[in-house]
């Protein structure tokens, strides 16, 4: 598998990499235990502090993991690791070792006692802003306080989920950064 | 401008439309003024109801438009509209009637007051579900009430916001569906 080398990266401008909607992994620590999910519910909600929400279904074993330790990291993936993400998000945590099953290696973050997927284009460690609405709507906010990111590509290749297995494939860039005004760019 | 030959859609299958993070226009009517807003910070939260949340900055016009009438449609566009959107994203409502400037066509909805825009592939009608995270984050929860999807094509040419002037076009599918489980697609 491809091995990144990876910067620190400031988080004020992660929504490069999030904002365009990919299939993100989610890696969790609590008590002894490390797992991963495959997700694709989330959106940025700002820029500084950098807080980016997610939908966790409550039946995923992450759920609790999270909830409890109040950390993750948001790690992204590029197409070579497609396969991998579908593995992950069709099986339980409850009876996989996802890293050991999906031979992902798990390194230690700055911030956060959840591990970085070593194999992602871009790692983004995660503390809980608001746990508000977790209870209510499943709704996790969190403030991103560490990012790693690869030095290169630039724009890394994510894949982006249409449901019933299909998957879109991030395409070409367009630049019209002369049609914004300065302000709104 | 291109016109889609729209029908009703399944509110519970929307996602493959909006996971995918695409950027969206925002549609809103308020007293008597129609507005558009240009979005990219958004998820889908929930399949039955149809549930879908989007930041919306509280500077932007849209923003009383939407937060006082409690409704707005969420339109998609594709790439042929790209300039449109960056227009859009670059002026007011406060100034500017965005419709005409930009040559976008305002069509009545079923069950809401803001207008679908008709050039769209897609429009999605939204009642506010919960507005409980508007004044602490200026996030809507939105349940989709109608959807208007064009009949073809089945996957549309999408555009996704990275900052700073640049935008990813979504690219091609992969379809992993045999390597799901029927209950996880």
């Amino acid at each position: 598998m491809r091995r990144f080398h990876k910067l620190d990266f400031p988080v004020s401008e992660i929504r490069r990499f999030l904002e365009p909607g990919p299939i993100v992994l989610v890696s969790s620590a609590w008590q002894g235990k490390i797992n991963i999910m495959t997700m694709g519910w989330h959106m940025m909600m700002g820029f500084s502090p950098a807080l980016f929400a997610c939908y966790i279904w409550d039946e995923n074993h992450s759920f609790e993991m999270i909830r409890r330790s109040k950390q993750c990291v948001i790690n992204l993936p590029t197409t070579d690791l497609i396969n991998q993400a579908v593995g992950i998000g069709n099986c339980s945590g409850r009876t996989v070792d996802k890293f050991a099953e999906f031979g992902l290696t798990p390194a230690p973050g700055e911030k956060v006692e959840a591990p970085l997927i070593q194999e992602c284009y871009a790692n983004f460690e995660c503390r809980l802003a608001d746990g508000g609405q977790i209870a209510r709507h499943n709704l996790f906010i969190w403030e991103v306080v560490q990012a790693h990111v690869a030095a290169s590509p630039r724009y890394p290749e994510t894949f982006h989920y249409r449901g019933d297995g299909i998957f879109m494939i991030s395409g070409r860039s367009i630049n019209l950064r002369r049609k914004f005004k300065p302000e709104r760019l």
